[in-house]
């Protein structure tokens, strides 16, 4: 073919068309030999390639080609960066080309909703605009080098459990401001080739039927001009599918449902145009692939261990590091320490999670030969456990005193935990946040024998840390992909100054967190009670004690912020600008962080919202003017009586800081926004009748007529004077009409409602 | 008139039916001379009747004739003893009947979903079987004198904020469990002649026209045979509400909405069987009141009077009653001690709420009067502070220093602190749970100048008390009605034993209550996120420190529970029977309390849901066997798969104890219960059909035929054995078949299903 392969759609028989809207196998497309379309692959993602390397297996489980692992969302969000992203993107989008992917399914960026959720690993975080800058980072990286990325999972795939089937119970505002705001973010600002809708329904209608998501939302109203792929299984009615927007279904139905919508087009049910238009968009996609430049192999595997290896170094939160008995912390290790090496994860590290994401990886790192490699005899190793469950009791408790023994008899502890496989994967969902039993007795141990100690955790979602106050140095090292153990090992010998920031909070208990009871739902549906008050959200709104708040990371070095400053732009965006010096002895790096709330917002919102981020290198000694763009859009509410995005007028507090519980400086701008004025009706309140700027004059007279018999009501005694005002506020005018002798007749609201509704000359 | 009303329906035209379903002004019915058929009138309650003496005000809140003022329902409500509500009925429908009132607007019910509901000094409390009991007890006393109840608000009124629009958005099970489970167990317990339809909004759709909560539920499930009437002011469309089993509007609409209904039938906008069934309710409930027993006046105010004191004495909650300095407590207050009496509350006591519940009490007994009648001069009064929130603070500061003084020079101080009724009434809610600064001040000074402190509280909802630590006793005294003033003494002396307990939990913060965030709602809707985790149930669940739990109260005695014992009745029924003995020295009251969880339950239950109580007077020394019931249907929960409630098998855990955080003994029981088979689908989860009797041995061997290949993909590490398990568990078995190569195919999954749904031979 030499024209786009669209212009071919006239010449296909509906047959063929429809042959384009399911999958050849697990992982390819059809090709249409006629006219010389070709097969194209996709296949998983997002943090590095599963291409299965012979005939996938009926689950598309088995062995892929080895790829570069790098850190998984969890990770990478954590780095509050998305041009790391976008880096890791375009290392994404090459080895996607070598082996000839034509889109690479990733990045996943649902929120974080509860800790719980088995595939949390695979997503960002529990804010939707971090979700959206990394997720948007991610695109931009891979589609720059002629590869497809997939936006997924579209939308509200919250959990594993009966993720099938269950129904996200979601409020419209709630969808709009947390569900649905990062993947608007991703779409509007990189335009992914395609999206994958997710196997759940939403508000009662599957995903992957669901014509307001995949169409009016995503396309009328983002501007979406690509091709949306079901999740591996997600289809559950293929013609409601087309229709709805639903362009490409995967993997192959063995072409039964080709069958389905040919029928449906014949019979009417499935109008041509929707067939036209979803064989249309593959054929697109296919025309997009074909222009891929062409990248020579082999993969540079060197080049993107270190890249990986940075990433992860980036990814690593420093929880804690607190100075031990009034002198240094232990972090960055002593050059002359001698170190206990503590925990099987430092031997056999998890770097990644179960599931349609797991890699194949060109190597492996691991945090005991990178740190012997550097400290020689001076560190030594005890697994301290085994992650086997059926391990006898006497077993670990040989491993745990083996351990123990070796703390003491060193300078400093360093000690692995985490979560093992079984405990955490795509597929099902956690049923508690705490680290096994058997880690914790470990624990205990070490701290007993040595209280210089350091812990290192695995985890691709967040556990409870019981034992934060008795511990001087924690690391959150999450799920760093394969070169994970190098650089743990940069971390903690300061090689690499931390720079990373909770992407999500880090509650003291599951009972504390927002979706508890309402998680994960039962008899398919799962409602999303606590609405907005997602994440950090909730836990400032309700005052909460947190064991780590979102946004924080420490450094090992120290940043001194100045005053902030405010203004806004002439297209109602924001500009912030503060100056940030590194007041200690090392270069640093420091996430920058912009939070904003509204003085009596018309609605309930949170404390603090994130809305901007910078991720600044900044040297010893050195002040950076740190600037930051909060865009107009991200201020807004979802007004639901006007069902869009509404910037309210107000005060709107500008807060910076270094986490979300540590603001430094905070600004106040006044913004003229959208009033929303709406058309005056008889349910209209006294209230809101007296605020309209026509109607109100003429009913605060009226009611000033009225007064003296409501004192005459409140001498009574029933109801004092300001009581009988509030009541009377949520009036609405048409019934105080209606009530005996109120003075105001149906005819006098009326000509009130007519005049105030009356376009104004 | 000789035979009943209803005999001349057919008799009525079009108008003269549609005049029957509108008052003639705020309080009476029409009557229909022709037929002889006279009006009827309506009024306030719920706890003492509010008759206006003359011509209603347009608002009807003006003057009205003396009557007995009870305890508001908050205060009646911790009694936990729904015969001493029924004796409170009794007398209400005595005082109704001497001042020929056909119904009296009562009681209200409304689940007091956050504090701040304006209006929870009317309601009962947060737990829907204690409402209904309390409510019945209310409806049988009234109804027992010939003069109607009407049950309120229904339903899912639970704020005052934009009460007439706001639309409670609340999920089928939460409705049913929560919202309507009180409502229920009056209706079908007590028979209520009328329940009063609310002024909100029940997920979208207004009460007043919401058939199915007027017809479907009320009626047709439940076997309502009353009348519906709206709340004053409620309609909004009439022919909608008839048509949805509205029967009667108040007030009078001025003959507007009759004129509707009229041209409505004529239109055949709406069946003539609508107007008929209406119009014929409204000449049953004229029936109804006719056949009232006459009851000669004049009212004993003395024996009410005395009544609404031993029902006030029985709502005291004493929260805490600590020894001081290792010595007795200070309640009851030492025959021979000296008192300063503090608190312009013990001299103006605030004794009911604002609003349409506004009583002209016969007369108003003070706690300064009482207490001064005893102790003489032992006692002195000291005011503290001023109701007037405009009072300079050097006049509040005068009073605070001269109340501290008193309070240094007496052995004990007694502090009246509450909520003025600006603070809290009909029509608004309330923004915070906070006691004023003034009174928290005046607080200050006493305990400073005299730790011998006790706090009486007068308040309609609950406050917080960060006082508590610091007070070694207090009292909650409520809205106690114009008896509360020697009732509270009665307590403090120890002439009455406090047996009443808390009907709602005190908090230590709003932030910490269920409804934060979600409560009042904004733009006209309000979630009702928490779901079922209403009061103690979202404590409990969360695991939630409390001031004070659901169910406490202390007594000046002691009482210990023997070993409970729980059988099934043959109905389904459980008896709960526990030998409770008086171990102190005095007779006393106590409050017995059940409550049940299930293990394993198939929906997320609260862990522990109150099932029944028992106020029991023991002597002391004396030990007795309480029995008590707990009813099958309160052990179900709301299925939604099938509609209905459910007792599901398994192992129920019967609690019994003082309090919801106080169990004193535990008994297990196996209930058969109702297992609930659904028919096997396409959409069956794999989970659903190995549990299924047919199909799962049958998929049990397909499957262990492809678990081979399954373990070769564990093999290459992707997945656990596990998680492969769990992830395929929620897999629908019609999107097996759809996958390639799974071993199983469409037309054999049809077959199973259809092999499973068949009739069992």
């Amino acid at each position: 073919m030499t024209e786009s392969p669209r212009d071919r759609l006239p010449e296909l028989s509906t047959e063929e068309k429809a042959s384009l809207l399911s999958g050849a196998d697990f992982w390819t497309t059809k090709p249409i030999e006629r006219i010389g379309l070709p097969s194209i692959m996709l296949t998983d993602g997002p943090h590095g390639l599963r291409k299965q390397a012979e005939a996938s297996d009926h689950l598309g489980l088995n062995d892929s080609v080895p790829a570069t692992c790098f850190p998984p969302a969890s990770g990478l969000g954590a780095s509050f960066d998305p041009e790391l992203a976008e880096r890791v993107g375009v290392a994404l989008g090459i080895e996607s080309a070598i082996e000839d992917v034509a889109v690479i399914l990733g990045p996943g960026i649902n929120i974080k909703r509860s800790p719980l959720c088995g595939r949390n690993f695979e997503y960002v975080s529990e804010d939707p605009i971090l979700s959206g800058e990394i997720g948007a980072g991610l695109v931009r990286g891979i589609q720059s080098r002629g590869v497809g990325a997939s936006l997924k999972h579209f939308a509200a795939n919250n959990q594993e459990d009966d993720r099938m089937r269950v129904s996200a119970e979601i409020d419209a505002r709630t969808l709009r401001e947390i569900y649905l705001r990062g993947f608007q973010r991703v779409v509007t600002d990189a335009q992914p080739w395609t999206v994958m809708c997710s196997y759940n329904r939403l508000n009662g209608v599957y995903a992957s039927e669901h014509r307001w998501l995949l169409t009016d939302v995503l396309r009328d109203e983002w501007g979406f001009d690509g091709l949306v792929v079901s999740d591996w299984g997600a289809v559950q009615n293929r013609v409601a599918g087309v229709a709805a927007g639903l362009d490409l279904e995967m993997p192959s139905s063995g072409g039964h449902t080709d069958r389905q919508v040919v029928a449906a087009v014949e019979s009417g049910a499935l109008p041509i145009e929707a067939l036209d238009t979803a064989a249309g968009r593959m054929l697109d996609l296919v025309g997009r692939a074909q222009q891929r430049p062409s990248v020579a192999g082999p993969l540079d595997v060197d080049a993107h261990h270190a890249l990986a290896r940075e990433a992860a170094g980036r990814s690593i939160v420093l929880l804690k590091n607190d100075p031990v008995n009034g002198a240094e912390p232990l972090l960055p290790l002593a050059p002359d320490a001698s170190i206990a090496v503590i925990g099987e994860f430092a031997r056999t590290p998890r770097f990644q999670g179960g599931g349609s994401s797991h890699i194949n990886p060109t190597r492996v790192d691991t945090a005991w030969d990178a740190l012997s490699a550097e400290a020689g005899d001076r560190a030594a190793f005890a697994a301290g456990f085994a992650f086997d469950p059926r391990t006898p009791v006497e077993e670990q408790a040989r491993l745990r005193d083996e351990a123990a023994a070796l703390a003491a008899g060193r300078d400093i502890a360093v000690v692995f935990l985490g979560l093992t496989d079984p405990e955490e994967s795509e597929g099902f969902d956690r049923e508690h946040i705490d680290l096994s039993p058997v880690q914790l007795a470990l624990l205990d141990a070490v701290l007993a024998a040595n209280p210089r100690t350091v812990v290192v955790l695995s985890n691709g979602s967040v556990v409870a840390l019981p034992f934060a106050d008795r511990v001087p140095a924690i690391l959150e090292a999450w799920l760093l992909g394969q070169a994970g153990g190098s650089a743990t090992v940069d971390v903690l010998l300061g090689t690499v100054n931390p720079s990373a920031r909770l992407a999500e909070t880090v509650p003291h208990r599951i009972e504390d967190t927002p979706a508890f009871g309402n998680f994960p739902g039962s008899f398919g549906r799962v409602q999303y009670g606590e609405g907005i008050l997602v994440g950090y959200r909730w836990y400032d709104a309700r005052r909460m004690d947190v064991a780590f708040p979102f946004g924080h990371g420490l450094s090992y070095t120290s940043f001194e912020y100045g005053s902030a400053r405010v203004a806004e732009l002439g297209d109602g965006n924001l500009r912030v600008v503060v100056p940030v010096t590194n007041t200690g002895a090392r270069d640093g790096r420091e996430v920058v962080q912009v939070y904003v709330s509204v003085d009596e917002s018309a609605v309930e919102r949170a404390p603090r919202e994130l809305k901007a981020f910078a991720s600044v290198e900044i040297a010893a000694g050195e002040t950076r003017e740190v600037e930051l763009a909060v865009r107009a859009e991200d201020l807004a509410y979802w007004d639901i009586r006007v069902d869009r995005f509404v910037v309210e007028p107000g005060t709107y507090r500008v807060a910076v800081g270094a986490s979300s519980r540590d603001i430094r400086s905070s600004a106040a701008i006044e913004l003229a926004g959208e009033p929303i004025l709406l058309p005056l009706s008889e349910d209209s309140s006294i209230a809101e009748v007296l605020a309209h700027p026509v109607a109100g004059p003429i009913v605060q007279a009226r009611l000033a007529g009225t007064r003296g018999q409501m004192d005459e009501a409140m001498d009574a005694g029933v109801m004092g004077d300001e009581a009988i005002d509030k009541m009377m506020e949520s009036f609405p005018i048409g019934r105080i009409a209606g009530f005996p002798g109120m003075g105001i007749d149906r005819e006098q609201v009326a000509q009130l409602i007519a005049l105030a509704n009356a376009p104004q000359g």
